[in-house]
């Protein structure tokens, strides 16, 4: 089983800090970075060092913890300005992701309803970080637990960019499923789209199969559709990084491969945890986050593409209309998009 | 306007050699390539120096003519031989790519019609394997002059690899529909998908589109299916590599396109020559090449995407099948599919 993906260190000399693996090297390189600021933490968010909903999540906590441990000041009026100053400046680091405002925004309530001296707050702050990656894990294995009703033994898995335990502190939503299927003892093996330009796919989700030896093949994004019509593929499980009303946002090109599903009559599934819910929007109140084109133009600025003066677009995620999902894996259970907004939109 | 990509010596110290633009270096270098014999042309075809349907055929046309020059007997009869031997070798390099066999047999039905001495035959070949070169530029004007019908003022085209000048002789089949409405006095922007793995979008179209002033913008295959959700995208125009009697061979992913298109409701159109329709076989009939997976887990062998020990699916090519396409645009005029048997199969 692979190591947490984000941790809180507790003790010895780097006591009170964040550990994250470095997605940017892998999978050539497994180094982790030490984060002792918020500064920092916003940084890791940013250029995507830590990417993935439910680990963006974990990220936003303990960039929160890490922001009240810098407070210098004395009262708790001060810190709570403190932190709301740390939330809006984490928060602006990927503003698709709705859970880096979730996460943000857990650990300043906790601050709020935390009573007593600035140092328990601040403790207080820690103790609820650290819960949010526990809980983390085990919403991931109860995703996994359910979604594995839904797929068969000897089934072939297209999945998308990375949604596993990279994404998350651990297990994974879409490959917690995979997991919670192979856990189940069926036999099962991955496609996984490469997932330009950033390469998610080939380099994160191929690397953490094969570290838990699940069988996995990388195709370019260009194959998926063909594989379809050949029956190569049996389902499509992939994550989210925000599921409004009518619709799931997933990195960019999630669409399409929903759109052959259903061409094609393949399942297609959404795995992900139900703090990544936004049942209160729809689509369109969505700006999507638009990255630099050399992410477009180059692969990792190492080799260029196309020539100097063509420009790029490179929208970072896209939504797929609830029409193309046949269902939502979240802690509580597999629903359909009529049932999901059911038992999660009337209880908001 | 470019240089064709490639063109038969005349005179000078490479006399009665062909020169090809190297497509692998562009569209960081511009070189040319002097090919004097047929077996270098077999590499330059195998190694994708020379790719693109018309480009093959004129490519296969030429090295046959250089087979002929290589004949060192004296009789027609083995010379003929020879030729036999040549053509079976040239049509081993792309076993998908319909236009090689169509070109190699163009030249040694010329070889067996033409009486007279061996010198006369060879004569003969040179002067057929330039007439290939001439009438493929020619063939490609009249679809872009038929195209144009298609297209209307203002029109954003997407296109998937590249079926443009380079992929012909000169002036390009999709690319040439799009020169086409260009000449015509619209103003047309192109969006190249890039075309993984090997990126003939990137590289090649956005090349040759830029060389020719006209607009073009770089994209990840990852986001068509966005772009054409956002209204971005008024029509889809793509080249093929055989066009059989239920649908169309063409790069890997343009089977997707084909669907996200139809999804859309924008339309697909497939600009080839008349020499690209094979339409006394179905999509069943063809084998599909499958290239080496280098090609998918690196990015030109320079960085690697995925780990070592992760295998990767590479198929050159797929088939779109009819009822995705809403026109085939040839030298004659545009055809819907139906149009398109009623005119050509018949004939045959």
């Amino acid at each position: 089983m692979l190591e947490r993906t984000i941790s809180w260190i507790d003790d010895g000399p780097d006591k009170n800090a964040a550990k994250l693996i470095d997605q940017t090297k892998l999978p050539h390189e497994y180094t982790s970075i030490i984060v002792k600021t918020c500064d920092r933490m916003a940084r890791a968010i940013k250029i995507m060092e830590i990417r993935g909903a439910p680990a963006i999540g974990a990220a936003a906590a303990m960039g929160m913890a890490l922001a009240a441990l810098e407070f210098k000041g004395t009262t708790r009026k001060d810190l709570l300005a403190h932190l709301e100053k740390a939330k809006a400046f984490l928060d602006s680091q990927r503003p698709t992701a709705v859970n880096l405002m979730w996460g943000t925004k857990r650990l300043l309530d906790k601050a709020i309803a935390t009573g007593g001296t600035v140092e328990d707050v601040v403790k207080a702050m820690i103790t609820d970080a650290k819960a949010v990656a526990d809980e983390d894990v085990e919403i991931n294995k109860r995703i996994g637990k359910h979604g594995n009703t839904v797929i068969a033994n000897g089934d072939t898995i297209l999945t998308h960019c990375n949604a596993g335990a990279l994404a998350c502190v651990g297990y994974g939503t879409a490959l917690g499923v995979v997991r919670g299927a192979v856990e189940a003892g069926k036999k099962i093996h991955v496609i996984s789209d490469e997932t330009r330009p950033r390469l998610q796919g080939a380099s994160l989700t191929c690397w953490e199969l094969k570290q838990d030896n699940i069988p996995v093949t990388h195709i370019a994004d260009t194959e998926a559709g063909l594989l379809m019509r050949l029956g190569k593929i049996q389902k499509i499980v992939v994550g989210a990084d925000r599921i409004v009303s009518d619709g799931v946002f997933n990195k960019t090109g999630t669409y399409q491969v929903a759109i052959m599903a259903k061409y094609h009559g393949i399942p297609f599934y959404v795995a992900a945890p139900v703090s990544t819910l936004d049942l209160e929007r729809k689509i369109d109140d969505i700006e999507i986050e638009q990255r630099d084109e050399w992410e477009v133009k180059t692969v990792y600025q190492k080799v260029k593409l196309s020539p100097d003066g063509v420009p790029a677009i490179n929208y970072a995620f896209d939504a797929t209309p609830m029409d193309l999902v046949t269902g939502i894996i979240t802690q509580d259970g597999v629903f359909n998009p009529k049932e999901l907004l059911e038992r999660y939109h009337r209880k908001k």
